[in-house]
Parts: structure tokens; sequence; C-alpha cells
């Protein structure tokens, strides 16, 4: 890990590079992503490059339109500062995205020198991308490339992701309004489920199908106001589904209104998904096989074993783009980190990917720094031990203390005749 | 329909009737059903019952709570403007709700009997309760009752539904929090959905089993930025699967990312829900049997039959308790006809349905009146027909104009730690 301004600037910053820069969004969407693509257009308005990049031009859909030449003159695009903040307030990916994994080089040479003539022919010396795991994954290959290929160029990953699962970085971007998103919904459905007397177990179903970082968010209101989920489960621990009934009916007896909350991706220790429950064997009248879900498979499994009223919510894709829920600090960071990457770029750094490192709690503070994509790419980041209760169904304070500060700050999103106002390019 | 200012404050003021009252919320919770009490509460200390009304009482769980004299003083529980403000910003229902339908008193005239000993005990002669239709069948028959035995009372019901189902008011408070929450979650999954190119078919499940109205607000967008589904099935129409299919292959060839808004209670011409497709003989590898769900159903319909990617998002509970997002103008008017009831339960009125009646468009402006109950109870208010488009699948321009006043204005939740604050009794 390096921190550029003072190591860095000294040994590269005579080292100019002159050319445009192109700045692509790949992988799922989030609250965040246009954020940061903002803050690379605002890099490059404020010359952060200190005047090496001179277009910055927008991949439509990432790579698979940067092969189409489908660019995009950014500046020209956002000459308002009304449009740069619109565009930070839209949820989604407004380049477009893409989900394509860049082949091996010793494998299809012919795709690598395809790019390299497309950089050619518009002079591209600065590659970001805005992503996760795959996309980082397209850095270390591209940088790889063309550092072997003698093509002079300075490529940075920039993270993306409601997963929080990459390593290297504190937090990602994106995480942070997701989160808030789920910890915000949960108080709300927490409420919903006390008015009535009868008992009842409401089981939340939400994303991460590897790292339960976006479950575990549905607890910090323990640290706030004192209201959580009776229970959580994290796919980081194996799912017993005894053990879960046990925990059901503990909960029950402490009150009649209970809320669980569970990420999609828990498993049985045979490493099925618990949401395979339903896959196999089950169809519906029509004849198709049934795909249910987590939460689906837990409440159809506990109405059958407790009995009593059961029911699930899956938060779906809301989670990843409910934009007026965002964190304000998240946005606020996702900004800042795309701006950096303008700034490092412009002092030589290439082939890394952009993070933060928490420098304080109290008060929270981070540093944007970067590192080597390629010990970055390909890994998953899981919640660590010490955030998850020894009886496994459900997290520590210090798990709630680490996720706190990256909710709080309000969307201010721009309202128009009662709606969001999106940016649509 | 009486307008009461005018007409009745002549013809009752004389007749003064001095006692406590009592306040219940009863049926589903929504987001605005507690600025509704909180209006209550307001008016009683604003002395708008002309000093009629000593104490205001709160009944625990609706009329089950009452029965056990679970009742609580609201004027001592909200003794700071803080508290009140909370209460407006708290989704659900703070004092408890409950679904006890009042027997007929011919059936059970013990029940009646009982509570009119506990009216008789806490001295209570006014009685409001906020609910749905099931409520304002309790508001009919007890007022039908005291008044056959001459126990004099004022019973007001005062209506909350996000459904928009009940006749005789222009809309029902609770609704435009719902309507807001759906229009602005479906314009951010449409943002979503735009991302990637491959085409994709992506079914939104909103709730409403009798009457499309918080379907059909999925639409707003229409007339504000021109972003909208591009299909919107509500109840009120006959479900076709093979029209279904017809008009997704149309809207495919029209563009990539196809989203359709679909109402829960949607049924074929044989009577039979959509989401019963998937309740007769799916079973699970447990052994369960299967209820999925209008969306999951024609998720699992439309990939059989067209085979592109499809997915379902059901909004599910959120909708009616995401209070972060609830209309400025719904928790308005909610906290004025809860105050307005206080001010006709003074003037005399009973056995009436608070109700909103629009008397101008544009600008938007509402009168809070009142309704023989006895006529609006167990009715179900559906979409007008000339709020659906001729062709069955898509709301007109006139249904978007009828909603967009009920969504303007933001929630203006109080946040703490980066949470919405709420108020808990």
């Amino acid at each position: 890990m390096v921190y550029y301004p003072y190591i860095l600037i000294g040994v590269r910053k005579m080292d100019l590079l002159y050319g445009n820069a192109v700045v692509g969004q790949s992988g799922g969407p989030t609250s965040a992503i246009n954020a940061t693509l903002a803050g690379v257009i605002r890099g490059m308005k404020e010359n952060l490059s200190q005047g090496q990049i001179k277009t910055l031009y927008g991949m439509r859909n990432g790579v698979e339109g940067l092969m189409r030449e489908q660019l995009l003159d950014l500046g020209k695009a956002f000459d308002t500062e009304e449009k740069l903040q619109l565009l930070e307030h839209t949820p989604a990916a407004a380049l477009g995205s893409c989900r394509k994994k860049l082949p091996n080089p010793t494998e299809d040479e012919t795709f690598y020198e395809n790019l390299i003539s497309i950089f050619r022919k518009y002079d591209i010396r600065y590659f970001f991308y805005i992503g996760g795991n795959d996309s980082m994954d397209t850095v270390a290959k591209l940088s790889a490339y063309t550092k072997a290929h003698d093509y002079e160029m300075r490529i940075l990953g920039i993270p993306k992701t409601i997963d929080n699962d990459l390593v290297g970085t504190d937090h990602t971007p994106g995480f942070g309004s997701a989160a808030k998103f789920v910890a915000v919904t949960v108080q709300e459905i927490i409420r919903d489920c006390a008015v009535y007397q009868i008992p009842a177990v409401t089981i939340v179903e939400i994303m991460g199908r590897d790292a339960g970082w976006l479950t575990a968010a549905s607890a910090i209101g323990r640290v706030v106001n004192g209201i959580e989920p009776d229970l959580v489960y994290l796919p980081e621990r194996v799912f017993d589904m005894q053990r879960f009934y046990a925990d059901v009916r503990a909960a029950l007896k402490r009150h009649p209104n209970v809320v669980i909350a569970v990420s999609e991706g828990v498993r049985f220790a045979d490493g099925h998904y618990v949401g395979e429950g339903t896959q196999t064997g089950a169809v519906d009248v029509f004849g198709h096989a049934y795909l249910a879900g987590t939460g689906k498979a837990l409440e159809m499994a506990l109405k059958a074993e407790i009995g009593c009223k059961v029911r699930s919510v899956e938060l779906n894709l809301p989670q990843r783009c409910s934009a007026h829920v965002a964190s304000g600090v998240d946005l606020a960071e996702s900004v800042t980190v795309g701006k950096h990457a303008i700034k490092a770029a412009g002092e030589g750094i290439s082939g890394h990917m952009m993070l933060f490192e928490r420098v304080s709690d109290e008060p929270y503070r981070v540093e944007v720094k970067h590192s080597d994509v390629s010990v970055i790419a390909n890994r998953i980041r899981k919640v660590d031990d010490a955030f998850i209760c020894a009886s496994g169904n459900h997290v520590t304070d210090a798990c709630c203390y680490y996720l706190l500060p990256l909710i709080q700050g309000e969307a201010g999103s721009i309202y128009e005749n009662g709606l969001p106002k999106h940016l649509i390019l």
C-alpha cells in the first residue's frame, strides 16, 4: 500500500504522460457508482492530472462499448455543475454497464490487440474502471498486457460494490448507501411488525452471496437506538436448520414479533445454499421448476415446523438502487475517490486500485490510498470473525461500530414534482 | 355528504356532550396512521372540541385493548411538541393494531354490553377509530348500537389505508406515502434495469388485492419525467396469459429492458388469482406446499415462454412502512384529518367517516368533510374506468394527474446517527 502524495510525487512527477483518458462502469449498479464517475469528471475539470489528460471519454457499457468505440466526451456532456450534482444523485450506471470478464492474453491476444489499436486511435493513455471484483481483474490484465507490450498507459481501478467484499480497502464505495437502505428499512419493518400481538416471524432476505456485510448492516440500530433484528445469519457461518428452529423458538418466548435478517448466501454444512431447498423437484402448475430464494425457503420450513404466522421479505433490487436513501458519507467518499484516481494517475500510478484506509474511528476519518490491483482482484473479503457472535446467529457491537460511520448523512436527493430527479445520458 | 362548518354548527352547537375520548388504530399499518393519531392529539390540545372532551385515551391494539381496559392518557404521553413530531414521522401503529371485526349485536350482545360498561367506567363519550374498511364497519356497528341503547356518544371513523379503496373520499390518508414509495422505487428500479444491453424483463409486484391504485402509482413518472413501466396490470381488468406474452414480446421489440408493474390481485377470467398458479400442487424438497405470489408466478411463466432473462421484485412490507420516503402532502393531510375529527365530534357529528373532497386540481386543494359511515363501510372503491387504458395494460394520463398531487413533498424524517428516529410508546 503506497501513500502517494509524499512518496510518489517525488519519484514520478517528471514522468509526464500526455494523452486522453477513458472511464467506464462495470458490474452490478449501486446508488453511488455515478458519484464516483462524477468525481472522475470533477478531477478532470479541476485539472488534478496537471494538464496531462486532455479529453475524458466515457465508455458506454464498459469495455464492451469501448470495443465498439462507443465513446462520449464527458467534459462536454457535463458542462454544468447542476448536471454533475444530478449525476451524483442518480442510481445505477449512467454510462451503462457490462459483465464482460477479459480473456487471458495467452488465449485471445486479438482482443488485446484490438483494444490497443482503439487506444492508439483515440490517443488514450489513461484508463479508469469503476467496478467490483471482475473489474479489478480487468484492470490487472490490461495493466499487465500494456506493460508487456510497451504501450505506455496508466490504468486504475476504482472500487464499487454493495457487497463490501473487496480486500485491501476499509470498505467499498456503494456499500454505505446499500447498508443505509438495509438499516433504515429493517428499522421500519420492525416497527411494522410490532403492531400485532399474535406470534409472528418476519424473515428479511438481504443480498450477499459470499459475504454477509450487508446483512450485518441490519443490526446497526443496536448502537443507535437499541432496535435490531432478533437474529442475524451470515454466509460466513454454516446454517443449521435445527439450531435455527431452536433460535426462533427462544426468540418467540421473549416477544411475539420476531424479525430475522438472513443473507441470501447462507449454506448448509454440505455446501448447498439454503435457498436451493426449493430448487430441486419443486414445480408450479405450469410445470416450471421453481427457484424460491433463501427467505421463502426458511418461511416455508418455519411454517411447517413451528406453525405460527411467518412471512418473508426479499429486499431485492432496491438494496442497490435506492438512491433516495443513500448515505451522505458514501456519496461524498465516492466523489472523492474518483477525484483521487485522476490525481494518482497524473502522478504516474498504474495497475492499482484506489482504496480507503480508516485512520480514526472517533471521529471517523479515512484517507484515500491505492494498492497493487493484482493482489486485490479475485479475492473475497469475508466478515471478520470478531464481528460475528460466538453463537453464529448475530453480529457483535464491534461490527455495528465499524458499520455506523458508513451510513451517516442523508442523500440530499434532488426532487422534482414529488420524484427524485435522475440524470440520463 | 355534509359540510359541517356552516350547516351543522348552527344545528348542534347547543348540544354539548362532556366526557372523555378514546382513540384507536386498527388494520394494517401505514406510514401516515401515526400522523393521524398526532392530529387527533393536536386537535385535543388545541381544544377543537370546545372544552367538551376532558381526557383523550389511546386504546392499545384497537378494540381488543379497549376490552381489556388497556388505555393510555395521550395528553400526558405527548407532553412535548417534539414527541408529536416524532410520532408524525414514525411508521406503523404506535398504539398497536388489531384485526378484530365486531360481532353483530344480535349475535353477541354481551360484547357490546361489556363495551358500554367500560365506556361508563371511564366516562367515554367520544370514540375515534383510525382504520380501513373493517374499522369503518366497527364505527357503523358501534354507532348503531349506542344510539339504539341510549348511550349518548359521538363516534367517528378516520380513514387510513395504503390501498386507497374506501368509497366516499377523494383518497385515503396513508395512500399518498405508499404511492410515493412505489413511484420513487419503480423509477430507481427502471434506472437499475437500464444498465445492461441484454434483453431482460423485470416484474415489480405491488400490493392491492382488490383495487389497483398503488400499482397505478408506479406510472406517475410519465407526467413528471416521461419515465414509467412499460406495462401496468391492475386487478380491475381480467389477466390473460396470452395477451400478457404478446404485450411483453412487443415491449421487448421497443427496447431491451422491460419493466412491468403488476398488482398482487390480478386474476384470470375464471376468477383465480394469477399468484395461485403456484399454490396448487407445487411442493418444495421439504414437502411443503408452496405459495409464490403474482410476480414470481409471472416470472416463471415468462421464462418458460420467452426464455429471456426475467426477474421479479415484490415490494412487500416496505410499501406500507417506508416512512423515510413518505409524502409530505400525505403526512400533512393525515394530521389535518385527525384534527378535524376532534372538531367534527365537538360539533355533534357521529356515525360518520372523515373524508377528503378535492375542490381543485390546479392548484391541488382538498376540503375535509365527513359522511355517514354506514354507506361507506364494506364497499370497495376500484380504479375508475377512465383511469385504465383501453388495452387494459396501462393507466391513462388522467390517472397520473389524479395521483400526482398526493406524492408531493418530502417526508422530512428526523434522523439520529444515520437512522430515522421513531417514537415508541
